[in-house]
């Protein structure tokens, strides 16, 4: 059997063409996914493992896209735990952890009993996926985790979640270390059930500059994928907003980097060095454009990735809610078609 | 007379020591602003030259700053035109400007006409500062005030004008035109009231990678830039998470750029080169530390910026509604006493 050319590509190994898959694949944008919503809540859907399978693979049906994502939230792990999560469907924390007292009591039990429904999902996908169509598990990042925690809601700037850090730094690191065993546990049981590979999205490390980062968030960071080698998967993080975070990451055992918009594919080569994978970055405004423009917006991506492999192509943020399907159809066969290297499997 | 500091580090000559003023100095952190706002909602105090000026002295008769920003928003010049905006405070624009007929349609009377209250704002200030306090002019820049318009309010990814953008570029691209003409006139009249340093807030440039800043935001800022060089007074861009974006910005004519807190200011130097100034960019968070380690961040900050002139201490965005005001005293002394060059003015 050939690899399929996503893990390749992770494993920066050439492939019969560059692989593509899209941040929230499953989700708003497809009409068959808000039929489904129409019919049950998110949380719903997150936790039954038919629904969670079913809105996983409708991407897979419409699109001869190179991967699958799980369908869960970043905080599927921090649901059931006593904090008044609820999803909007983004997430609300009715009892944030503002207190030293309160973050010492957060406990979870193990993710066989607590997640198990994420894993029924995964093990359900595996015999569902085409082969070559490996299943990509996932996880917040601790900070992007506490950033929710913390300040109790989305946000725009999180000052609630960035004050306490700088208020009560002790109390915060304790936090980012908990959420860290929660998250190692979590990942290492989706690898178990059947993942492929684990990304951990880190959607708010662009919210602290390159000291505070390395001081906050990247420990936390660095001890899960560190206790992940075990699981032989590929790696992947993704520091949103993170171009100037970049030259820390670069020194994270990892095997793939995924970079939003912002920065130049060639520019996070650059940092990164030849021995990690790269994943991204099309501007997910970008399907807005004719199709011409927006071919041309891709062949800049493919272009800024280089002609090595190790190029997994992506947008470079998650896909907006009204995009046109057609779009990303366009967006699939023209990655394929232009980086075809002949000899198909 | 001594030449004020903050002229003298924008101009990246040697002063007394590093100047420093704060990004929202006249807001809410103040409990003399909230008083007011009790009585006056915010667009009555933009347009009423007393509060107006009332608001912008507040922060100059607390602490000892080096420079006074009039008190206006950002959407000040579009007040009037006829879109139905509101601030709530946030700017709300009740017709946004979605066709190509709407955009034609913008028209403005002259500066003098239109926004003789800010002008006014501004001649009465000149009265009341100290000569030791240049008062900054500002103005939003074209691909902020486009945001606004074409979503219609503040928004996360301002999905809609970025797709307008992609759907409709040259739509897009006469809109940014004419509100570079509209901050020409804007500006111009500004220097002419007396404002002693022009500053462009280019708050949401960062919602773009480098092609498409280049492509869409960067030609109006340039005009604009170009124009106000008669002015003679110190220009001064803040590209809002512009770290990608800087290679772009070293070439624009200015004396001064703003740096969000995610860059540190000695790669930022490195990108601008010796023959600009710098502004920023302390984390606003690092103000809910404990004295200690607020005066650790604030050193970090002056040891990025370097030991040479040029560097304009403020936060790298604007200051947090919650933050106490006794911290920012003692981050104006600190900033003064640490950087103190002897021969007081």
């Amino acid at each position: 059997m050939t690899e399929p050319v996503f893990l390749a590509a992770c494993a920066r190994r050439s492939a019969a063409h560059t692989p593509v898959w899209i941040m929230r694949q499953a989700g708003r944008y497809l009409p068959e996914y808000r039929a489904l919503r129409e019919q049950h809540d998110f949380r719903t859907m997150m936790r039954t493992p038919e629904l969670a399978a079913e809105v996983t693979l409708q991407p897979i049906r419409r699109f001869p896209l190179d991967a699958a994502i799980l369908f869960a939230d970043i905080m599927t792990p921090l649901d059931g735990l006593g904090l008044g999560l609820r999803f909007t469907p983004g997430p609300v924390v009715d009892r944030p952890l503002t207190t030293r007292a309160a973050i010492e009591a957060l406990a979870w039990p193990p993710a066989e009993e607590h997640v198990g429904y994420v894993l029924e999902t995964i093990r359900g996908l595996r015999g569902e996926l085409p082969a070559q169509v490996p299943l990509i598990g996932f996880a917040g990042a601790p900070f992007t985790l506490y950033c929710y925690l913390v300040e109790g809601k989305g946000s725009k700037g999180f000052v609630r979640a960035k004050a306490f850090l700088h208020a009560e730094p002790a109390a915060a690191a304790l936090l980012l270390g908990k959420l860290a065993e929660l998250t190692i546990d979590y990942l290492a049981a989706q690898a178990r059930a059947g993942a492929q590979a684990l990304m951990i999205f880190d959607s708010w490390a662009g919210l602290l500059g390159p000291d505070d980062y390395r001081r906050f968030a990247l420990p936390a960071v660095r001890r899960i994928l560190e206790a992940l080698a075990a699981t032989g998967l590929p790696r992947i993080y993704f520091p949103n907003q993170g171009a100037t975070l970049l030259e820390e990451v670069a020194r994270l055992p990892l095997e793939v980097v995924g970079i939003d918009w912002r920065l130049p594919l060639s520019r996070a080569r650059a940092v990164l060095g030849p021995g990690v994978a790269v994943q991204g970055n099309l501007d997910p405004a970008a399907l807005f454009a004719p199709d011409a423009a927006l071919e041309a917006a891709i062949e800049r991506v493919l272009e800024e990735a280089g002609p090595g492999p190790g190029h997994v192509f992506n947008l470079g943020h998650g896909i907006e809610a009204a995009t046109d399907p057609a779009k990303v159809a366009r967006l699939v066969d023209h990655v394929h078609r232009r980086t075809a290297r002949g000899g198909t499997p």
